[in-house]
């Protein structure tokens, strides 16, 4: 596997003086603008899981498939080789767009690319979903996050911390089970975002995105997915099985989450990476 | 259509001082910090093709197919709504791991995040590549773009605009044929970068990749992919079919490149994104 931290910018340094309020986008410069000569060492921190035949999809698909084609010595002496591939939108680290649960709402290919990078913080919910698999993200883990590190900044993309990452690619750790298809579902116990914390990152901290390392923004016993109709109705984004998230800080880093460009997807699969000072 | 270019950092602003040589990064800085506070607006520019039945792939390959699944109110009265694809690895706006011409170098999980940022660079040669379908870059381009904004950065992201980017997705005009399997090879004709031209970029300025707007690092007559065999066996991923060049300035922004993280991969979608000042 590949080491996922890489350090960034590898020359250049910089003094800045005159910083705004906006933490955020003032350690995103330092990240962008450490490096050897100096200064901090700025990390760019991938946050995706790979697709393979491992990758964890929703018990009602299929999963990833490569389809390996050609590779090898050809005729005239070269190497080469190319494949192809196949899966479902919504399985691996992969983002959700606002049309998979809302009517009308953006497809992936039309989310604006300010809704996809951006300040983000890190709420660490790990204790209470070590002693509840059926946990849901409540408004006063926001508030207590709050309290601790300051209000969230405004178009921020907060990313839960289950502590469920560390179980991948398990199926019966990680999501309750590993059955496959319709009778899987009464069996998945994995935390998520409850619905009214989620209208109140919409409404109260105009959340540009939130994201989390488990299956679905919507815990695992949810069968009315409230919490995916709000931030669809809202347009906001999910970013769901997301990988390395305890290598983040609570706060003071930038995220950029970058979708394939699937027109008319109501998801894709997604390369998210943090950028931490 | 979504608009390419969208505000970033809605917010702060900073004053800096002290910066070092890596232009490139410098003024990255003024793009991640720009704002409507004050100072030059920071914009975001996607350089990706959307994927859909249109994309242009490889006359050999089938292209990108979006298999419908469920859309619609359910009966628990809430919209769904959610689908599969397949695609190759190798078409519309993608990446060419370095092992897709390169025994034993990176597959696309493998390249470092570092190889997929930078500082990066316009070259124009888009009157050349008017006056002549076939055109090969070449160094004299290289030497040429150097003698007018200085020397390349180190480990800079390089890339070639020979114009063909405004023929998308009209095959004909873009890559000289619409003809589909083996047959249509020999029709093909688009610019690319000369083997001589790659060389000179991986030996005397390092480069961290080169990427282009038209289906390959190598122009369409090509029969042995010389250009792809020099990068491949340097670990210099290329970018293709690249959208959007035209409104990139000569230098003086940064690019962010995220494949899909498919495991064993020889290249992936790609979504790409230019942040200018």
């Amino acid at each position: 596997m590949t080491p996922p931290i890489q350090p960034i910018f590898r020359t250049g340094r910089v003094v800045a003086t005159g910083l705004a309020r906006t933490t955020g986008a003032a350690l995103l410069l330092t990240a962008c603008l450490s490096g050897p000569t100096g200064g901090p060492e700025g990390r760019w921190i991938d946050l995706t899981h790979p697709f393979d035949a491992h990758t964890i999809f929703w018990p009602t698909e299929e999963g990833f498939v490569l389809e390996r084609g050609a590779g090898g010595l050809t005729a005239d002496g070269y190497y080469y080789e190319a494949h192809r591939f196949r899966s479902a939108e919504h399985g691996g680290t992969h983002i959700d767009a606002p049309i998979h649960f809302g009517a009308g709402r953006w497809t992936v290919d039309r989310i604006p690319l300010s809704r996809l990078h951006g300040p983000a913080v890190t709420v660490d919910v790990s204790l209470a979903c070590d002693a509840d698999r059926d946990y849901r993200v409540g408004i006063e883990d926001l508030r207590e996050w709050e309290a601790m590190h300051g209000r969230l900044p405004t178009e921020a993309i907060v990313l839960l911390r289950t502590g469920f990452g560390r179980f991948w690619p398990d199926r019966i750790r990680y999501m309750g089970t590993d059955e496959r298809g319709a009778v899987a579902i009464p069996k998945l116990h994995f935390p998520g975002l409850h619905p009214e914390a989620a209208r109140w990152l919409v409404e109260e901290r105009q959340i540009a995105a939130v994201g989390l390392d488990t299956p679905s923004i919507d815990y695992g016993q949810s069968r009315t997915f409230e919490t995916h109709r709000i931030l669809a109705a809202a347009n906001v984004p999910a970013f769901e099985n997301l990988a390395n998230l305890t290598a983040l800080p609570a706060r003071g880093f930038a995220v950029v989450a970058l979708p394939m460009k699937i027109r008319g997807g109501s998801g894709a699969p997604l390369r998210i990476v943090a950028i931490v000072p």
